[in-house]
């Protein structure tokens, strides 16, 4: 099956927005073939502030206009992507495009938190979807998970690390002792903190993206100013030390809570977690969102909260479901067969690293007969060990463990083979994989 | 806005089955809501095999029967869930649903994974949509994630542990030091294992989960035959021991890697990984899925992998995914608000313990100042410090540091107040919460 494209008018392309091209670019073939053609992805326009400034991507020329409300208004513009941020003009472009009833995807997550309840109700009065996964961790699918995935529990918390820059900088005074201005710096050497980091470590970021986690979940629009926020700004390497030392870590940590009473808390502010919970070991540029649900339990997701290729994913998910309902083809039909040569793996040329037990008689000589079998296969051995206690100490057979080197299975396989044969050898060996999992 | 219900027949009403009706019954109005109007889900049949057999869940009488084919073919049936297992009568009823283009929500891998392509041809053919979120780990939206979330990403590599008896089997003879035979007679005690285990501990449970992911991640249908597939029966105490001693923890682990001549490795095995890997933690009954794409970098979901309430939530999203396609509602709206009267918990009534350092004059009796005034306002001292290593060992400041109970964070502001005005507190305190996390 195959049809027409759907026109991207992009409005902003700047980190995200070029990230949005290039995978359009690197993957739209593949898109295509997993929508079963439905969904072929073009862009048509882009709307920048300043024509001549240098690009991260190579659009041509002819696409870029200063105007974006000749994007929106294009006629060959059906899906308006909004990646200027900010909350004045960007609500202009959103609300004019859902009015010219083009469904938007925006990852503005203060535009959203501070204007979604006017463009969410122009979005049903003009019954023109808005997309927004990007807006709230990055390449993690959040959002769609609170809308669609958990839509049959009553969610009972969220507690969330959602700002990969504050947890950057809270990492390097924790780790390195740097103090808050030093990781601040180094955060804005390595390009995690913008020229003006204000609303990263003034936490209003975090509290934008915790605001639209709670609006979806208790489908009323919370009033920002009645948030809670407190940034990263006031923590001090004593307040690091003392949490390091009572055995917590500090975190920029977002919580949504629905009370009995029917009220909902929301805050975010630094706090100390313990050290052995799992979102203590959430680190660096990383998110992680942990909710609660009345029937899914605990459930936890975890990913890049930002940056160019995360975001352009998460945008790029919300436009192929706006062309999905588009193009009328929003149910889905299991697997699409994309691939008629796809081929697996044969097992024998899978490599690894591995542990080797094999039951032996307890004589010398042992360890040399079995390293020169797997010296003579071409097997590295990185270690030997035999049972610190045996739990037979007179037996005449023990377990003699070797550690291999990475090599083939197969290989391993016919090494094994010459090795069973082995009189010393008394019974088959077991074999487990050593997966590094970098 | 409202409209007719949409009419489900469930065929199976065992754990999951019985889950799906307690869910709809509970939170089908927040269901309606959450859909603006749109979707409203009503049970209208349900098949089982034995009429007389005790149930979980009390659905009327009348709605029983124990003729499948007449729950398919009932007018008033819309949508057809499969929840009955096993790859014969299942692949029948889903085949008959599909023909009567009755979109199907079904939870059962080992049909998708056995005879998946036969039914998705047959879903394309009809333009009939197939659902089937619950049948990769439980409660957690991974197949949505696959199949929607990373559309845009190419799939570098998928790493699960997606087999909760396992998993727990080889975490009590990891930490209780218990048998092979002894965990999985306890896992069975506590309802974890089935009665008949041998799917779950002979890998075929993970490994057809493994199959259908990378089905969907790489575009070619995968044959079971083709796959390395090895259970845990075949791990005892001293591997166990071994791993631990050398760093590692033992985990039934799914790998699905591409590689870069174009073929897929899949393979499904008791595996060594790093005790420091964050796979590593995950214990019990959870599931965790770690996935690379080459946009979103890497990923990981986590939560309940089985269980009723779990699947069921992924079974009641799957029928609101299905019924929003039915009534031509898929396009989100963004947040549609359904509660009018929801409030925000004011900051001031939220609680935990806290961490306050004051900066105070290093004279005797500070500790016993703020010490009254915390007890004058009722709020309990779990600990007091002092740095252990002053940075400024003469200073006449130092920084004092009470651990407080949990208070309304009111009541900590009231006492706050009264302490900056002692004397011998020189700046304003600062204050972290102490989230406990459970």
């Amino acid at each position: 099956m195959s049809c027409e494209s759907i026109g991207i008018g992009l409005v902003g392309f700047g980190t995200v927005g070029s990230g949005v091209w290039k995978t359009l670019q690197e993957n739209s073939s593949l898109i295509t073939a997993r929508t079963d053609g439905a969904v072929k992805l073009d862009v048509r326009r882009i709307a920048v502030r300043d024509l001549t400034k240098t690009r991260d991507a190579d659009a041509p020329a002819n696409l870029f206009t200063t105007d974006w409300q000749a994007v929106v208004e294009d006629p060959s513009v059906d899906l308006v992507v909004e990646l200027i941020g900010g909350t004045t003009t960007a609500f202009d472009i959103v609300a004019a495009a859902l009015r010219a009833k083009k469904p938007v995807v925006t990852g503005n997550k203060a535009l959203l938190a501070e204007r979604g309840p006017e463009l969410f109700a122009l979005s049903a009065e003009t019954d023109t979807p808005i997309h927004f996964e990007a807006a709230v961790a990055g390449g993690i699918p959040i959002i769609k998970a609170v809308q669609d995935s958990l839509i049959g529990n009553r969610i009972e918390s969220i507690t969330g690390i959602i700002n990969g820059t504050s947890n950057y900088i809270l990492e390097r005074m924790t780790e390195a002792g740097l103090s808050y201005q030093d990781a601040l710096q180094e955060a804005q050497d390595l390009g995690y903190a913008e020229a003006d980091p204000t609303l990263d470590v003034n936490g209003w970021d975090a509290a934008h993206k915790a605001i639209l986690l709670a609006t979806l979940s208790y489908g009323f629009p919370v009033d920002p100013k009645q948030v809670y926020v407190r940034g990263i700004e006031m923590v001090r390497g004593i307040d690091i030390s003392f949490a390091k030392n009572l055995g917590y870590v500090v975190k920029l940590l977002c919580v949504v809570r629905a009370h009995e009473d029917g009220s909902i808390e929301i805050r975010t502010q630094p706090s100390f977690i313990p050290r052995t919970h799992i979102l203590a070991s959430v680190n660096g540029v990383f998110n992680a969102v942990a909710l609660r649900g009345d029937r899914v339990g605990d459930a936890l997701f975890y990913g890049r909260g930002a940056g160019q290729n995360p975001t352009a994913s998460s945008v790029v998910a919300d436009l192929v479901e706006a062309g999905r309902v588009l193009r009328q083809r929003s149910g889905h039909h299991g697997f699409l067969p994309y691939r008629k040569e796809g081929a697996l793996k044969s097992i024998d040329d899978t490599k690894t690293a591995y542990y080797v037990r094999f039951p032996v008689t307890d004589r010398p000589g042992v360890i040399a007969e079995i390293a020169t079998a797997l010296a003579a296969a071409g097997i590295g051995i990185s270690g030997t060990h035999s049972p610190v206690n045996p739990s037979q100490p007179d037996a005449d057979f023990v377990d003699m463990v070797f550690l291999l080197h990475t090599c083939p299975f197969g290989q391993l396989k016919e090494a094994l083979k010459t090795i069973e044969s082995l009189d010393c050898v008394t019974d088959r060996p077991v074999v487990f994989r050593i997966e590094s999992l970098t």
